[in-house]
């Protein structure tokens, strides 16, 4: 099992570190590459054209501004390419979502949340699934500790209230 | 190979259309279902949390205005979704985009562009080719066709301005 | 008379405070309840089937980004729901708003300003009203006190020119 | 039961009818009025400040573009006021949705979709329901009837498509 | 020669300061009042119905959020008004500079840029500048200084770049 | 009494016509120039600079797209210029809009709302009100009427629908 | 002289036939093609990668949704890249706007409006004519005919008017 | 080979810095101006209608809120006029990039991103390279070192990931 984030500027690591953790902890191995589609057009094409040759299963490609890495990947491989508009100029976020879910029929980039880089790493988990189904169950459980935690923090709450006096 | 197509009113159909006609040129089995996920929650749930079971490997929702049917349905299933915002109102679409794509962390919806059909259809077999390796050529196919087609295009282009005596 | 809040978070908690405390000064009983969508979904239809059962009269729900909570307890039950969208991503709460207020035909969610705990509240103590008149003069009391209140701000305004010889 | 259509505009009335409607099929009566907040701002102060005493329970508000009705009603009365933004202007409504919910701290104005008339109806009854619980069974009758029309639906695409040989 | 400006909250002094200071600096006597088209509707009712006996010859209003508080002020006095959208939400101030400037035909209200409060107080220096000739001179002189200190900032940016040796 | 409507393109008359008959209506002579600030600035600069000159009181702007024209004018002028943003792109006359209302300090616009040419109109009369004191009662009776005919509206409807058995 | 427009579809034909026609006005060459940045990306990548050697002079690249033609032709060659961001989707173009100027540092589109296909085409008669100085009085030439055209204009309402009495 | 870098204000200097070192990089004189399209117009139009005979070859303009000066600049000549839309309002720039962007058709302004001063150094090098080959090849050492950064930064990350024991 094997993905791959590719981000147009090293500065997105912070936001995409959160994907990559999250994939670890699912136990998928992961390629990490900086590349831009402006900067380093013949980079991301090899990158993308090679993909499938090198292992990859799912290509997770953050971008912001005019982002335009997800697209530019999708129209050099037909592996299934998540993108994460990230939130890098006065628009907040506005322009990347626009240049990566705005896709034209075709060539498809399936896009997550602005700066949403824990959904496309389960994105990719929930994709790998569909062939390795021993995922399937590192899903559940997943699921099932984020929905402990909303208990728990529920049940913390109401205690704080009910110090408080209020219930 | 068997997707899932799920709208939340009939109305959408006519949009919808190239998603099936689409995955039916690729071979692939599917579901249409027609359910709200407000005004037939539990019909939603059942669809949702019965998929996996019923062998779908991969879903496609489509909604407009407050479109709560992506999140919904990925809820209750650790399947792909895949989210088709659909322009229902005077906004354009905007209100279904964000209500799919803004999908806070854990629980991802893949979004496509608003009334994106045909590119939620070529996502979903882009995931299932992971699985089923035959897809991978039929992929390349469609490519190349469509690349075809395109240079078609301006051959057409180049030929009526010839004509017109402009080149 | 008994009113409920729903957060998706519990970092929404500070924003909704507001809320409780209004509800508390008009002497109505309140639920608070953690519980998301798209993590706990069956806690939430658990809530929202069983709300009138429980006394619940009306319902205030809180979320951000893709906001669908609103809208998936209003298809769980008849009681009036309340929205308050949550500025929680680089959107500035447009997100949260348009996934709760454009909800469509069939399953209304009342929508608040973005972050508009106190006004969820105020709105729920005008519903309750209806049916319990005794709280038809708390209101009066209330509004008379905010406009003493917008007077006062006036007057004070008023000297502080006056002494810096503006009037 | 009683409630109160006000528009600013009988232009909108095409909208509103069907609130209307829906306020008749529930058995509720319903006054209709046209009156501006701009143009005949003290009829629209009458009509609020005097709507408990006609007996009125729940005022309906509609109005588009820079849509103060709303909230030049809620300052005159402690009913419940619920919001139509109609869409009116080259902006699609959303300076009327903007000029509707984003009402400041204090006086509430419960917002509806873009021309979301008879969610605001629906809503109106919601509330008359906490009052008159003979609603609570018409309400939960409404819902059932929507959902067989939706699942109505749903059987007549797959006949459609069964036929077409789809399926 | 007399001004009026009128504010929804006092948190909107700190950005009004600038209008009520720069009328005085042309020797225009200014009303301030603090008044709230939602939470004190009666005051502000009386205070743009007796306006023009009071003297005043414009007005100045602003506020945030659903800023109703400029159209409120129309719909009783046929003075100028001059709208000043406030940015107090998270929207950025399009909310209310949408609840100022879409003033339905009938009532205008002149809208100055979100936050605008001196151009609020130059455009009422320019209306009483047709009946009032003395204030001619004095915005031709103010726009003199104001070009003069333009012209400075150049001088000064010229002096910086050429002492770094780039000019 | 005489005011001066300039537009950036002989297209935006129909919606001008308004504005000049209103202005009319009020007996007030008016000046009607077609001028583009990008493509004609001299004769631009010359209506503004020598518009106090031939006796205009009042300007009236209108344009699309990146509408500089009124700011164009209130650079070369002190008179006040009111400003029509037109509906001219897809954009739907937010361009029109922000190029018209985001004034920086100094030189204001008074902005109407999007094609607001009656709103425009009526705004002059009001600023020509504050030398005129004729026109005070004019403006008077043309709200006056304005009410008649909302109220006659209102008669209308509630006749219909008494007729359609529905009061 | 040579100039190069491409196109993301031939869709886009009738919007672009306008920059041609100006370009070919001006006496400029020129290359028409069409191509993807999705569909055909090594036929852009070879349009682009090789047009200064074919002649070009500077590019105009049109495309819609998430239009990421400009920014891909901007990364392989170092010609002046124009856009239009083509209104193609229910955005209203606001997707393909943010597409293309949103460029991050280092490689830069030079943007049009929205269909803005004539200001493309003087925009690059206005870069060669830096080098061909031949174009500067055309250029000159067809400001003067504009100019003249929108004075016509004005000449033509004002007789309409004035037999119409009105001035 | 002379550009010239315009502002509305000496406070978009620490933003415009970079455009000016860029040009310096290159080797490019660079004139640099402060001048109000609204508070000093005359002087702007000085400035662009000399431009050519003062030997600039290329303008880049700047400026926030409703961003006249390009268009003003790009009316009095025909020399190419680069926009850069600054971010100084509430509106997060997007009232700037309207004014720049949306020019009607005859008058073009190219626009760069918001704030996006590097960029429009670069796209004015890559007009004069048009008329100057010799910065054909320093724009292609420019790429090649801003590529080499990205890959650098790309290694950077790899050792950083590798040292933490992820890959």
């Amino acid at each position: 099992m094997k993905a791959a984030i590719i981000m147009g500027s090293d500065s997105d690591w912070p936001i995409l570190e959160a994907a990559e953790k999250t994939l670890r902890d699912f136990g998928i191995e992961t390629e990490v590459t900086v590349a831009s589609a402006h900067r380093t057009p013949k980079a991301v094409e090899v990158f993308a054209a090679g993909a499938r040759e090198r292992g990859v299963e799912v290509i997770i490609a953050a971008a912001g501004a005019a982002a335009h890495l997800g697209g530019v990947i999708a129209a050099y491989t037909t592996l299934p390419v998540i993108g994460i508009p990230i939130n890098a100029t006065p628009l907040g976020g506005l322009d990347a979502l626009f240049s990566f879910v705005q896709m034209p029929g075709g060539v498809p980039v399936a896009t997550m949340a602005i700066n949403g880089a824990k959904n496309a790493a389960l994105f990719a988990v929930e994709i790998l699934a569909v062939k390795y189904p021993d995922l399937i169950d590192k899903l559940a459980a997943y699921r099932k500790t984020m929905a402990d935690e909303v208990k728990a923090k529920g049940e913390k709450l109401k205690k704080l209230r009910s110090r408080a006096g209020q219930e």
